[in-house]
């Protein structure tokens, strides 16, 4: 079988590594952003790319004429980092394809789905001379690590970023052939709590018993974040959360997503907040969550000792009408609370995401899901909320005014975040096929 | 001022990277091994190395004589890892001297008292030509590890090690020229518990809220260890422990051990086992302490993971007369019951060591305490008991049936087991003196 034509352009888009988080990468996502705007370029487009305090911003434009609607494709170039490295079966920069899959970090999780809208708008002008809608594409480098600059970008570009609506390829479908349109993302806020004990390492036997241990009081912290019914317990956390509507309950009760899940996470049960189904516990429901722990001996064996220090870092899972801020504060005083006298306690707040929710059944919604439904030979897609979050969705209806809507391609088993990140050719050829149809729907409105 | 003539053998000693946990480093504890004997023989001692499964056993003796008393002298040549390494102020195996204070891992624990009792010896037959009882040395190379093949060792040659009484020099003094004679130790055992949940690591956003976290799960496990006021909630974990005699309390109740414990370990604050002192809950009291977390992230800024697994190594000091294989079988117990069925969890048990008593007051008791006093010139040592654990203590008792000096001569501020230990070379000429005392008073017994 002969290669399809993009997919030099796709290895050489995925063997960047824009590991955001990582400031030994600055170089590489600078590199990642030169290629694109070179890449647009090549398209006919007229690209830029910006400088920021971060990552830089790729912006690109076709002509603009006054009788035709705007749209706006975001994307992120920026990926998770790769490791733990010794879980891939190849190399996470050096993609390999395989039965028409690709693996690599970043496969999904952006790149394989905004090369999609690259390629997609690309075939457009090539087979038709234009698009049907003025086009401002925004690829940006800081999407994993919270979109700090972007946000000042746009803030300070709201002029030159007017448009009627935006589109991002960020989100999950239910399963192949079975297309979603997201109308709400969780929103998040992360922190890293710190907890300082003794002036170094001691002895376990000379001061165990008298010296209060930080890596056990930290875990007894933790402890403190839920309940046996997995409530988390941050006095406020849920006062502002909004109810789930009973026409979304009724759509979910559909959806088989307690299997998926098992599938995915091989865990021997699946449990959470007391009284919500795992889709309403991972979309509309807000969470804490650990996403690291350490303090201590973590070498070979064993070492006696009653450590100096111990930390945790965490994130929470927002969900409308939650303000990440508030919520920060509510955090850090219930451990401020709980902290016992005997160690010092240092709170470091993290990165903070709105959580966004959209009309999904009228105007653009109802474009998009006319467009998802041509390219799915007529499966009309799943109205469905997502646990993940795109801070910046909020931050675009703030300063913009516009609706975004989330036509992600990502199927549940794609491991994005995880070691052997995968993207299928055939969803990157529907996600072409899907920006044609999404840009004829928009501009006949 | 001219080096003392010893300094050269004391930093050759030091310089051996004799971190028994590592198994790289093997082959320095051989060299160290094979020092040793080479140094004891130019004392006039016949000396032999004894392989074993795990690193090597020294041993040396002067020519038996049935009209006197035989001496073992205990000691190992194994020490504690050197991490983090970054705080140390000197390479941790590059012995520095400064204002007669050595800074290395294990110039007191245990390579720097050892040494004493070589040194002192050394010096006896020198000036007088023989030694006023049989002696036996024994030093090993797994004390930091649990002394697993010492033990097959002594109880192999049972025989060969026929003694009236043991010395031993790992313990501590409450101050400079305020010695102790220790006459009760912590035992030990250690495990460490993994959690496992999903087969990697999730997005935090996409499952979170669905899929318990491993890493907030180990922690609430951690969290039933101890409940509000520092009891240890293992059910049946206090049920052998012995009482504290009325006499011990009264003799402790002159020590100031709050202000030394928080002039070393610089916290805002003491906490421990409620109704204890400090120096009952650091002595006569077990504890449960976690030597080591780890789960998730812990690079740099943030990963919005939820981690596939997380992992404690713990350790529990335990007093006569609890049984370190019955702790460890609680334990688990414990854990099993509140390990919620949502994550898979696996229990290592680790090293174990017995809890020791002796009667400090008649006998070699008597005899040592004499020899102290003489040393320190009429400053009666303090009968202390020791948090610390040393296992072969109690299987000395048990298989060669006799008792145990601990004479130790490790300062509070000596920094054992923590980054930039010290030894005072006072200390180590003190130990000679106290060496010489001790074998005469036992001599004439």
């Amino acid at each position: 079988m002969s290669q399809p034509y993009y997919l030099d352009d796709f290895f050489t888009f995925l063997r960047f590594q824009t590991i955001s988080a990582d400031p030994n990468h600055a170089k590489d996502l600078q590199d990642c952003a030169a290629w694109l705007k070179t890449r647009l370029e090549k398209i006919g487009l007229h690209a830029e790319v910006h400088q920021t305090q971060g990552h830089p911003i790729v912006l690109a434009k076709n002509q603009y004429r006054k009788d035709r609607k705007t749209v706006m494709i975001y994307g992120h170039y920026d990926v998770q980092p790769a490791d733990p490295l010794e879980l891939w079966h190849h190399p996470p920069f050096e993609p390999h394809l395989e039965n028409g899959i690709v693996t690599a970090r970043g496969a999904t999780d952006d790149k394989g789905q905004i090369l999609s809208h690259i390629l997609g708008i690309e075939k457009v002008i090539k087979e038709k001379g234009d698009l049907p809608v003025n086009i401002t594409i925004i690829i940006e480098g800081e999407e994993e690590v919270g979109s700090e600059h972007l946000l000042e970008f746009v803030k300070k570009h709201k002029n030159d970023l007017v448009c009627d609506v935006i589109a991002i390829s960020d989100t999950m479908m239910l399963g192949t052939n079975q297309p979603a349109l997201t109308y709400g993302l969780r929103g998040i806020c992360t922190c890293e709590i710190s907890l300082y004990g003794p002036a170094m390492d001691l002895h376990s036997g000379v001061y165990g018993g008298a010296v209060v241990n930080p890596v056990t009081a930290l875990a007894r912290l933790i402890s403190t974040l839920h309940n046996e019914k997995w409530h988390v317990q941050v006095k406020g956390f849920y006062d502002k959360v909004a109810t789930i509507q009973d026409w979304e309950r009724q759509a979910w009760s559909q959806m088989a997503r307690d299997r998926s899940i098992l599938e995915i996470a091989h865990v021997p049960a699946l449990d959470g907040e007391a009284g919500f189904t795992s889709i309403e516990r991972t979309t509309t429901r807000p969470t804490a969550e650990v996403n690291g722990f350490y303090g201590g001996y973590q070498g070979a064996g064993s070492k006696t000792v009653l450590p100096k220090e111990a930390h945790a870092k965490l994130s929470f899972r927002l969900v409308p009408n939650q303000e990440p801020d508030e919520i920060l504060r509510l955090v850090k005083k219930h451990f401020k609370k709980h902290c016992p006298p005997t160690v010092r306690m240092d709170f470091k707040k993290g990165h903070r995401g709105q959580p966004y929710f959209m009309e999904p059944t009228k105007g653009f919604g109802a474009a998009a899901a006319k467009a998802i439904e041509r390219v799915f030979n007529g499966t009309k897609p799943a109205f469905i909320r997502e646990g993940g979050s795109i801070p910046i969705v909020t931050d675009f209806k703030h300063i913009l005014g516009v609706d975004t809507l989330l036509i992600g391609l990502a199927l549940p088993d794609c491991n994005e975040h995880s070691p052997n990140e995968t993207f299928h050719l055939a969803n990157l050829e529907t996600g072409m096929r899907l920006n044609e149809a999404l840009l004829e729907e928009i501009a006949v409105l």
